[in-house]
């Protein structure tokens, strides 16, 4: 993955490890360098947040995207609670891109490979009108470049239902392993069990058009990147490039 | 998916909606039945745990799998936590399979397929020794069918260092969208964009043999399942139907 998004104090900054993004099971494969947490959330489609309501934590999966420190997705159950707290709903959002599957010489050594990102702060209801109807378009555009152009805009009902949040990232950590089977040394030669490593991949398939298409539209130009059999975290990190390009900085 | 791991009550039964439990966005994509949340949670590789630390949300993927009303994974860095809670740790076990992008007309009406199911529970430390060690073996044989007998069994030490979790499902609900796009009757004329939905599927590439592996070795019958280019949720079900077959109550 390149990091054209990325501006220089995102290529070279870490978050500060406290106790509560720090890494704690397997803690080398910890990473706090925001290049490597920002790519990780860039190349998803989906995140999962976690939150709490009287007490109980809850988990719900949603689609999401980055805009420099901020995340954006839309609201959950959870709208309610949080017009009340003027301080926002501490929320930890969680990416994960499963790699692969490893099969070790003991059940100790089984693991899979993966790049996941946690990261935290307060989520705040998108209240300005304007901010709004701009992260309306940009939602679809992150996925779709150039989209929120060819499609009818929302209507007032539709721009009521809709509820947008928004988050600082405070702190953040990526965990990473991406390695072969990885036995005990005594147990190459002594467990004579097949070993092995499977790479799982999220792929796009051949899309199928709408029954109802009207005639003459065929897939545009700016949605190159969607190849029948391209895996989603490599689209994803491109239509995130393509819409959202290199920043001034670079 | 076929359910023949699920015994009568878990094909008939449906969980009380309560507060806890209820879909509230989009409520018609809402589904309380078993059959529906045990066939979403045993597709799956790994889930997403929400949990509470010093009332704070952490969202921590995982590997995972369900016997009858159990839920089992790796311990966390909660663990430290749980110690000292008897009555366990509150948490909410989310797993989330996506299914497609669908592209409509309006922005409102974009939207993925997926099938998503959320778990509420108590979770505890396994402090029976043996039920831990059996637990470990299901671990592997879960994904691998009949592999625990083929590996080298956990030392003392890893048998220490590994924690094992266990949660009764309380309650669940499962959130399914599984339609093609779905516009208002207006723009399906009215809008010239292109329109269109996309498969996601997570697939398994052709394996990689441990550089080290012993001569004679090959892929063991058991895993016939592991084909390049299976999609996993349906390697999943396979094996888990495989190590866990069919209940006796059916």
């Amino acid at each position: 993955m390149s990091a054209d998004t990325l501006n220089s104090d995102e290529k070279t900054s870490t978050f500060p490890i406290t106790e509560v993004n720090r890494v704690k099971r397997v803690p080398d494969r910890g990473r706090y360098d925001k290049k490597t947490v920002y790519e990780i959330l860039d190349a998803a489609l989906v995140c999962h947040i976690a939150y709490v309501i009287d007490g109980r934590p809850y988990c719900t999966p949603t689609g999401f995207w980055r805009e420099g420190d901020h995340l954006y997705w839309h609201g959950s159950s959870a709208s309610r609670m949080i017009r009340t707290q003027g301080k926002g709903l501490e929320v930890c959002l969680t990416v994960t891109h499963v790699d692969s599957l490893v099969m070790a010489r003991s059940g100790f050594h089984h693991s899979i490979n993966y790049r996941a990102a946690m990261v935290f702060g307060h989520a705040h209801i998108v209240e300005d009108k304007d901010e709004k109807l701009k992260l309306m378009d940009s939602f679809v555009d992150r996925i779709y470049p150039g989209r929120s152009k060819l499609i009818r805009q929302p209507t007032p009902q539709e721009f009521k239902a809709t509820t947008m949040m928004s988050m600082v990232i405070e702190t953040a950590s990526a965990k990473i392993r991406d390695k072969h089977v990885d036995d005990e040394e005594e147990d190459y030669a002594g467990v004579p069990a097949w070993s092995a490593l499977y790479p799982i991949t999220q792929v796009l398939g051949a899309p199928s058009d709408c029954v109802r298409q009207l005639p003459g539209l065929s897939r545009p130009d700016d949605m190159v990147d969607f190849e029948p059999g391209a895996p989603l975290d490599q689209v994803m990190s491109k239509t995130y490039r393509r819409t959202f390009g290199s920043p001034a900085a670079d």
